[in-house]
């Protein structure tokens, strides 16, 4: 199959822009999932919860949220982005993945990563698995990766490929990611923005270096700290299904729970 | 405090040359802990149990003990050593940690590798961490950092250092170890050897690329793949006490168990 990505510069606010311009960047493409950055289409950094709520989508609702699934219809292939989710008056800061059929699934963001304290609230959906045509696929948002707990517990749910939209400012991710791959030994595509944003009276600079990397921590395709742009590779998600890593070690039958 | 390593090539078998050796090597350096290798004295590729059963010694017995407690007395440092540890007709890929007061503690390495699973019983200790002058280490095995459990275990436990001997033969674990130090913040003190081991038809190469590194992830200081050496730096065991990365993130308090 193939899996690809979007790295982009969206502007803050400008909704439809942001939109179109990640739908006409893959337009031309083949993959069989797209994953997009977190808060793809809205930008990061909101001022309030409020300017959240009002910018943000109900899951399953929403103009983002119909472009995209008429963009897996058309491609017959899973689509995962972030956006801000409106839920009443709160905010959740989630990721959905939708499938051509247009049923979807709803992740929500576990551990928030520091001002978005203040405007989201904590994830209540945990980490979970979802199956499209055989492959498992599950979901975590930018700063989950810091918890290792994130992608285990998904690759533990049988997770294949972890779809990991971010906008990522501190430099560890990228590499970090190989660990997550290599402990897990499953696929992951962490799929970035890059430019600077500056609300709320501090400049953010995120980081690009978006990555799809394999069970062995192979870096199959990346982009740089700067590069706008679509990255795919061509995988095979079996790959993640054996744990073997030595004649003797399944990483997996080899951990021993009675001891963490 | 200074933390310190030896990174070297044992020739198999000759256990006085190569206590001796790293002896030597550390005897006119000062160091509030030291780090050998997993395995250092003895060489690592047993070919049978009763081999290892052979060259190995009781925990707190036999000739590398007596000498290293020597060391650990005169340098009035902790001293962290593997070596094979008979236990009646068993035998544990163990790690001894020696204070100056001639007290020992002993982690059994949890998570064995390839061949290593033919000749050494699973370590029955788990992850403990102990206290040397208000400073807590705690001891994992090589293989262990593939396991985000072990190290994070280390840690809840309260681990400030994790002392980390290690003969590395996949490239993957150095840069892991900046994961499991970012992830955890803590210091890790990886002691890895080199060179090459043949015995039981097949040759091993070992990494060596030992390192220490800082909770934020920073490679305080390391060896190169082939170098034998005497590796330090000048540590505050406090910066592991903070888990507070942004003014709004501390990283254990903002994890969410039930969601793992």
């Amino acid at each position: 199959m193939r899996v690809a990505l979007y790295q982009n510069n969206p502007v803050f606010g400008e909704i439809e822009r942001n939109l179109d311009e990640a739908v006409n960047a893959v337009a031309g493409r083949e993959f069989d999932l797209l994953v997009l950055p977190e808060l793809f289409a809205t930008g990061y950094q909101f001022k309030t919860v409020g300017e959240a709520v009002t910018m943000g989508d109900q899951a399953g609702a929403g103009l983002t949220f119909e472009r995209l699934r008429i963009l897996s219809r058309e491609k017959d292939a899973v689509v995962v982005y972030g956006f801000p989710e409106r839920h009443g008056m709160k905010c959740f800061n989630s990721a959905l993945a939708i499938l051509p059929d247009a049923s979807y699934f709803l992740y929500q963001k576990t551990h928030l990563f520091d001002t978005e304290k203040g405007i989201f609230s904590p994830g209540e959906t945990g980490f979970f698995t979802f199956t499209f045509r055989g492959i498992r696929l599950g979901m975590m948002i930018c700063f989950d990766w810091r918890f290792p707990e994130s992608a285990r517990k998904l690759a533990l749910a049988g997770a294949q490929i972890i779809c990991h939209p971010s906008n990522l400012i501190l430099p560890h991710c990228p590499d970090a990611m190989i660990t997550r791959a290599l402990e897990n030994n499953v696929f992951t595509v962490t799929a970035d923005r890059v430019g600077k944003e500056s609300r709320s009276g501090h400049e953010l600079q995120f980081i690009g270096s978006s990555r799809i990397i394999s069970p062995g921590g192979m870096i199959l395709a990346q982009l740089g700290q700067d590069d706008v742009g679509y990255l795919s590779a061509e995988i095979n998600p079996a790959d993640a299904e054996n744990k073997k890593i030595t004649p003797r070690n399944d990483i997996f039958q080899d951990r021993r729970p009675e001891y963490y």
